[in-house]
């Protein structure tokens, strides 16, 4: 691809292509997640990949797809077939290749070794296991640091992730609509799943620090432009997010759940050095056990859950200001709702949820409406119920 | 391929290869499940993948790809670049192949249809949408219908997978080695996970009839080597076994989970219905609310926690007698635990867990040690209590 650098200069980059191998791919058993990492490493590295392809573990249907690769590709990286099992044929295969100009790349994981052959004509030929966690530490301490200095990359390329919750995917368009307009040498993609739309800012420059200055402006439009909605940049989680928050504040934290069932505990004790902010959570699955232990909290004699049934913003309330009690932290977070598919009444349909908020100044409760199956309720749930708790601590729910 | 059946008559399967469709996969934005899922659905229908590849938004490279698959290919599968914007090249590109002959497949879930073209040669070209939650239903309702009148399989595939827990991949490689090395047309893949080991056996014969007729003795002996081992079959989970299990039996379940944080909560919760048999969690992050809530039960005055520290045989045990006395349930599961990665000591290490099962008529604990990060201790930990809790309901702990 032929791209133009700042400074005007025409860059060629090396074009790459990465072939995987084995049969229980073609089956369909194990999904190819090397070609989605590798093309990551490379786009990083400002090598441009233009195809994936899978084949079998067929010597004939290999050496033919590693011929037409390279005879299109400056760069050709095979994943898997390395091991010594008769099914593992890329060593064998390969050979033509490989028999001289050939690096072994260490295998400082597992047994099969990686190779690292430099061809005729300024071509790479890059052979790697098949299992990712062989494959991912083999090539970030070996192959990278060859790479860079063979590639002749004269641009890299660098991505930003903005990440944001509590606005749909057509909502986060409309907003952002011109800015994902944008043409290289920086442009933006959106990307959705559950609870969650994701917007990278990708940009192609000479240097990391060129790459940094395409970026910063548009990350400050679409800052200025989703504001709250935006909860992390990167790899940062809503969980880690939300516990970055309670430890700078001081603020300890307590979940009564009843439709989310420990989900959130479990998302909120998966960040690192949780137990300095979070005490505890109850997961009250039966009505009974709400009762007794959070709706009766301070001898009140009143019963929501007969007056309103369990799933209400009453209920919803008392078991945040009662585990907040119970545990005697700072903040309360309480999530009641129907999960599915069974548990919906007339006036209570699938996926009807209430939320609650109880600090010692305030109780908010918010009511909501998710779609989608008993674990995607789930799902929208915890992450509806993380974004208030984030919104409470910043000062902003 | 040349495969006999039963009848001894030689069979000419289908070949088929699947081209994906779109920058954003080469750019490893996005990993490519659909080609698994494509490749699973077509080995159950007896069409043979040969190869999947995929390229960008980029209608020269898409063209001199698709010539290449309809060149040693029955049938081209394209997935991606349907929808309507400047990115979706796909329509436009295969237009010389889809003028005449063409069906259109209706999108239920999205605005872009798909196309279903018959080539002459009795070849064939299909273009699914990318989205996997538009291509699935378009793919199962639509094309595998026409997929079967054409395709002139007079064999299927048919599969049938034992999940394992509690026995590493090695140990359950030795017991099974000789099953392992089963020839067509039955076969055995051996598939890992975290905390769960895969059986995967698959049978090509003439009908659905045949091919369960050759899983069965296979089945039968893996399950003669694994035993109690083994906890579901096909899409079976761990958390649904338990489920299963706790209601056919009409127990009742209460945990007291530390190190897992929620996870088994979470777990049991997710299986629909578990509120039949899930009384209640707690999650005691906190040393206080461990004893406020669970150590001090039943007005004993001992203090395990001081005297043994929170990760310990001794505090495991009085976590899962507490749960069951304070939920008034049939079961108290407990886990405690150093997830890590801070909270080791000198006799401590990251991993080690203790977990404890109480029943009224025993009471048993184990102590296990985890590798991996923090996340991974948590999933085997609650996989390994699971499992003692599927044990002891069956009466086998």
């Amino acid at each position: 691809m032929l791209t133009s650098d700042k400074t005007g200069y025409i860059i060629k980059s090396m074009k790459a292509e990465i072939i995987g191998i084995g049969t229980e791919l073609l089956l369909g058993d194990v999904v190819n997640s090397n070609a989605a990492y590798l093309s990551q490493k490379l786009a990083g590295l400002g090598i441009d990949v233009y195809y994936h392809s899978t084949v079998g573990d067929n010597p004939t249907r290999l050496a033919s797809s590693v011929k037409t690769a390279l005879s299109r590709s400056d760069l050709v990286i095979t994943t898997g077939g390395l091991g010594p099992t008769v099914d593992d044929i890329t060593a064998q295969t390969l050979q033509p290749y490989t028999k001289k100009n050939t690096l072994i790349l260490k295998n400082n994981v597992g047994t099969a070794p990686g190779l690292f052959t430099k061809l005729p004509d300024k071509k790479f030929l890059i052979a790697l296991p098949g299992p990712p966690r062989e494959l991912k530490p083999m090539f970030e301490k070996y192959a990278i640091p060859l790479l860079k200095k063979v590639s002749g990359a004269k641009s890299i390329i660098k991505s930003r992730v903005i990440k944001i919750t509590g606005l749909s995917e057509p909502k986060v368009n409309k907003k952002v609509k011109s800015i994902l307009k944008l043409k290289p040498p920086v442009t933006v993609g959106i990307y959705v799943k559950l609870g969650e739309v994701k917007l990278k800012i990708t940009a192609k420059a000479a240097s990391e620090k060129n790459a940094l200055k395409l970026i910063a402006p548009v990350e400050k439009d679409i800052k200025k432009r989703l504001g709250d909605y935006i909860f992390g940049i990167d790899d940062q989680t809503l969980e880690g997010a939300v516990g970055e928050l309670l430890a700078r504040h001081k603020k300890t934290l307590a979940v009564a759940e009843s439709c989310t069932g420990g989900l959130i505990a479990n998302r909120i004790t998966d960040v690192p050095g949780s137990s300095r902010y979070f005490k505890m959570g109850i997961v009250a699955y039966d009505n009974g056990i709400k009762t007794k232990f959070l709706l009766d909290v301070g001898g009140e004699q009143c019963s929501p859950l007969q007056k309103y049934g369990a799933v209400s913003r009453q209920v919803a309330i008392k078991m945040a200001q009662g585990i907040r009690k119970l545990a005697n932290s700072d903040i309360g977070l309480s999530t009641t709702g129907i999960a599915g598919p069974a548990g919906k009444t007339k006036t209570k349909p699938v996926g009807l949820v209430f939320i609650a908020l109880s600090t010692p100044k305030q109780t908010i409760c918010k009511k909501y409406h998710f779609a989608g199956a008993r674990t995607s309720v789930k799902y929208r749930t915890s992450q509806a119920a993380l974004d208030l708790l984030r919104k409470s601590v910043q000062g902003n729910a």
